[in-house]
This record gives structure tokens, sequence and C-alpha cells, in this order.
């Protein structure tokens, strides 16, 4: 008696590790990616409300104030919006959605560790594009190749799934680089599957949504958890082209049926405020502030630091450092950069560093750095 | 550009354009299996409290706190617990867990609506064994044909997939069955799969759950939402054999990472009270009232009624009815015997009704289906 071959998937994530590893050593966690805080007292208050008063299923499709509520914040129909149990939820719909065995799935790789297993679990093949680190400009930029991208098309290739602002680079695709994207997918007729979990945690320039640019075959992934500093509730959505969300939700009700009924109650009455009380620039600002911290005092440790246009991440380069030597010894959990790349493909020394922590974490994180890469 | 081939799972469940047409025409739904009320008040009061305090990420395998709640409950180990969001995720993991391509999995038809699609989406063929609806008994009597179960094993099958007590013939299976169905799975090594939702809901003999006569091959999945009336939370679970919980978080960390982190917590301290309460026995209480109100208005109109061992369904057969015109023009929904067969088996007339209900709806149902028969 044997679990199915699948069971190769099903490998604990170098990010639940690491967290437990943190918990183990008592180390100071900069690497799974989930704010310290707790969330804006109106979410939480919202939800009290909700209690008692939305606790039965919801249609798959999502409950109608929350899909009325993200339309409006999105400025998209209502009718298009599928309601999930998390981002992570939406992805995983999507894939058996879009494709399967004999299929490719083209993804930028560094690549955020759900994506690979998620469309192998569909029987389909992730194909890694790569994003290149151009050490020329100081501290190091990544930019998504392009080129490679185009020539990695194949008659297979089904779908792009794309990150923007990308985890665990924080880059942000720019308009150019999207038209590009679109034209493509356009000329190949491929689906676009666009993970902006990250859209409103910027630092430069505004992330422009793909959608905007091929409403007609993108799929857009959002996360209530993200936005509203509540990873830990499974709220998330897609967006789909027009159509298609009844046919996605059908997919998405067997494999949970529905979203947690008195959270979406809760979203929905929250991302209205969320917008007049000016949450996401507080964020922006909040986090854009110990992103600089976290910057400035890794290269006072001699370390590269990409500075992030998106996210609360950022990578730099450590050579020789172990991180799992480093939590254990060092007392700091960071993810190595081997989590997003496929087996020896990593930089050498490349780790991602989360910054939604107090900034005293952060700056005993420096600290404690320090005297282990001293020692 | 098309959608995967998966698409043609994806149709709306009968449940929920049963309950969509419900609200549409104004009918007293007795289709889709929610309760009417709320939920207990000290789970409601626990969600409060675990708001501001749980509100991240727990690790796939779920919160410490829930799964020693489950092992206390349930009287089994901690490490063999794995939250989902909810029970259809929980056999939404299974599915990818224990079969695929080639392989065929048994089920009894009557037929969950959910057990099928998932199977497909694994890849594997479900192989629907007879229940028997003997007549010969005055209202009717449901029994699996063990011996049907016997002569569809084949070298393809993986896994058993059991609910008990059964929806939507509220059959509970006896000791007897049970043991024999173990006996099978063993000579055949076969996994089981026991979908006890509705372990605490039973009118007469306390359900055997199968893992205490297959510890080693079964798994056992829970709902949260039917044991606490909050079917919309989206805490369900699995309980594995012996070292199993690691590889089956490991998947469901790519279908959802982890169920709803706030309610996980409210579940994990509401457990006990439930027991100290005696919830359970007031629910069997209530809801066995009425069970008996709507099964003996039944046969005033005439109709059949096979009164369930458990869950809040009973199934009767009332020929010539349609389900459609009764919503439409009648003003009571109820699920068509069709949603839970092959096309074209089920038994003339049969129809599932919901009851848990307010009895003031019950009678309501019950005077308004009376007019439609004699219309």
């Amino acid at each position: 008696m044997q679990l199915h071959a699948r069971r190769q998937l099903a490998a604990e994530s170098i990010f639940s590790r690491m967290s437990r590893l943190a918990a183990v050593h008592g180390a100071v966690n900069l690497g799974q990616g989930f704010p310290a805080g707790s969330p804006p007292e109106f979410l939480l208050e919202a939800a009290r409300s909700a209690l008692g008063t939305a606790d039965q299923y919801t249609a798959p499709l999502g409950s109608p104030a929350l899909r009325q509520a993200l339309a409006d914040d999105l400025a998209v129909n209502a009718d298009d919006v599928v309601i999930t149990c998390g981002a992570t939820e939406a992805l995983h719909v999507l894939a058996d959605a879009l494709y399967g065995a004999g299929d490719e799935v083209l993804m930028f790789e560094p690549v955020f560790d759900v994506y690979r297993p998620q469309a192998a679990l569909s029987g389909a093949a992730p194909v890694l594009v790569p994003m290149t680190l151009d050490m020329s400009s100081g501290s190091g930029q990544w930019t998504p190749d392009l080129d490679a991208l185009e020539a990695l098309v194949t008659p297979r290739t089904r779908a792009l799934l794309l990150n923007s602002p990308h985890n665990p680079t924080g880059h942000v695709f720019t308009r150019a680089e999207l038209e590009r994207v679109a034209a493509l997918a356009r000329r190949h007729d491929l689906w676009l599957i666009s993970d902006e979990v990250y859209d409103e945690l910027y630092y430069g320039e505004r992330p422009l949504s793909l959608r905007t640019l091929a409403p007609e075959r993108t799929f857009t992934v959002g996360s209530a958890g993200k936005r509203l500093e509540a990873t830990g509730w499974r709220v998330g959505w897609i967006v789909t082209p027009p159509g298609l969300a009844p046919e996605v939700a059908g997919l998405h009700q067997w494999a949970t049926f529905c979203a947690p009924a008195p959270l979406q109650a809760a979203v929905a009455a929250a991302l209205p405020v969320a917008r007049q009380h000016g949450l996401y620039g507080q964020l922006r600002q909040a986090y854009g502030d110990r992103m600089r911290l976290l910057a400035a005092g890794l290269r006072d440790l001699g370390l590269a630091v990409q500075e992030p246009g998106g996210t609360y991440f950022l990578t730099a380069l450590a050579p020789g450092l172990d991180p799992f030597a480093l939590v254990e010894h060092g007392g700091v959990a960071v993810i190595p950069g081997s989590a997003f790349y496929a087996e020896g493909a990593a930089p050498a020394g490349l780790i991602r560093l989360a910054f939604c922590k107090p900034e005293s974490e952060i700056e005993r994180a420096l600290q404690r750095l320090g005297a282990f890469l001293k020692a």
C-alpha cells in the first residue's frame, strides 16, 4: 500500500521549515512572509459583526457583497470575480482550469515555491524563464529575460504565469515588459495568469495590472490576507476574462466549495474602508522604512542588496552563508535562494529576507547576522 | 483559446442551483444542507476572541491547539491530524494523495455529489457500488450491496470511499457491514476514506468509525462546520493512518496552504465546550424532532419515506414529481435523486429533503407540497 506518486510533491516547504526552525532555535524570523502585527481594527470589527450572521455556505462564486466590493475596488465587473480560500487556492484552481498533461506553463525563475508543484499536480510541465541579476549597476538589478521567454514558447505552451510585484525579487514589471508579454501571449494564443497579491505594496512606480493590457486572456489573482495583513484568513480572489467565472467557480467547488463566509463578509466591509483610511499608503510608508533599514544594515555588513520595487521581501547576496547554520547558530531565519530555483541553478549566496517585521526585530536580526558573519 | 477539458466537471452543482432557484422563487429551501440558525454562542465568542491574535498563517498541518483538541475529542494521536479548508478540501487532497490515472475508486451510489468529480480530477475512475432500496418493509430501507462491492474490485482498485452516516440516504453503516468492508480492504490492500462529517448527528445507534476497525489504512474526514452549525467556516480535518500526516499536509499546502487561522483557533476552543454543554445531544434531539415532523407530514401526503439513521436529510419517493417545477411553481426546493446517480440510474421519484430548518419552515413546505401535489 503506497501513496500516489504525487507524494514526491509533498515535501515540507522551505518556508514552513524555516518558520519551524526559527521557533525551535528562538531565531528572529525574516523567513516566511507574514506581518508581525495584527490586521487593522476595522477589519477585525467587521469580522466580529459578521459572526452570527454569515456563518453558512456562500455560493462557490463567493459572497455577492465581496464580489461587488472587489469590482468597485479593482474597476472590474462583479460577474467576473470568483472568491477562493486564499490566493494559493486561486492559483491551484486556475492550474486545473487551464492546463494538464502534455501542456507547458511558462513562469519566471526565481519562482515562488507553489507554482511548480501546482503545475505538476495538474499534469503540466513548468518551464522556467530566467530573471537575470545584473551586477553591473552596483548592488544588482533583477530583469526578466524576455528574449529567453520568446525562445521558450513551444506548440505545447498553454499559459504564462507571472507575478508582479515579484516574489522573491521585488521586481515590478514595467509597462514595456508587460506589453511585450501581452503581445507574445496574443501571438501564441496563451492564457495569462497574473499573481498580483502585492498589488498595493510598492515603493516606486505603481504596478500595472496585466489585465488592463490583455483583458480577454488574463486571470488576475489577489489576496485579502496580503492586502489587509491577515495572511491566515484565506480569502483570495480571481478576476477572470469575461464570462469564465462560472466555470472557474465550478472547479473551485470541488476543491473547497467556498471561502470562509464570515471572513468574506468582513473583507467586503473592509475593502472600501481601507481605501478611505489610506491603509495601503500607510503600509507602503511603514514597510518602505523597514525595507530601507534592512537594506542599509545589510550593506553595512558588506552584502550586495537588491532593493525591491514591491512586496515585503528583498534579496541579497551573502556568499558562503549557510541559512541552516544561520538559523541554528546565528538566531536569524532567512530563505535560501535555492528555494526559488531548479536544483543547482540559484546564484551563489542568494538569500531572501522579509521586512514585514517590527524595526526592533530587524535591528536584532542585523546585529545577530553581523556577529554570525564575523564568527 | 480553450479552458482545459476539466471544464466538463465544472457544472454548477444541483445544490447551488436549487439554492439559487429557491431564492429567485421565494421557495422554502429543503435542498442544500445548511442549518437555518446560528452557530452556538460559545463558538462565536471564541472566534471573536481569536480575531486579533490568530490572524496569520498556521502551518499546513494546522494549528497545534486544534490538532490537540481533535486528538482529545476523537481519541487519536494529534500527530495524525491535518486541518483543511472544510471537509471538501480534505476529500480533494486525499484524492490527490491516494490515486490517479489508471486507478479505480469504489464509492456507494446514491453518491454525494463531490466524490465523482474529485476522483475524476485526480485522474482516477469512480466505480459506483449500489445501495439498494428495499421496499418490502413498507416505506423502504437502504442497504449497501456488499456482494456487488466484492464483485467490483479489480486489480486497478486503489481505494474505497465510504460515507457514514450516509448522504443522501441517512444510512448508518452497521458494525457487520464495516467489518466486511475492512476485511475486503485488507484482502485487496485498499485505502479506505471514511467521510464522517455527520458523526455526531444520528437518531438510533451511534455510528462506528471505520478507523477503529482498520487504523492502518483508514483516512477519516470530519467537519467543524457540520458539527458546530457553521458550514461556511471551512474548517475540516483528516485523521491519517500513523505517520502519513506530513505527506498529506504536504499536498494540502499546494491546494490552500492552511485553513482559516482565527476560525481554527475558535474551533479548538469550542470542541471541548461542545462536549461539556452536550451540544451534540441537543442537536440530535432537535433534528430528530424535525425529522419525524417532516417524515410524518410526507407520509400524510402519501409519500414513501425512508427515515434516516443519521445526517440531516431523508429520502422519499414522490413518483411523477418534478423538483424543478416544484421550486418554480410550488415554492419548495428539494434535491432530485438524479443528483446522486449516474445518468438514468436514479429510482423513479426519489427526492432528498433537508430538515435542518425551523419547524415553521418544514410545516410551510409540507403545506405547499401538498397543494402542489393536489394541483
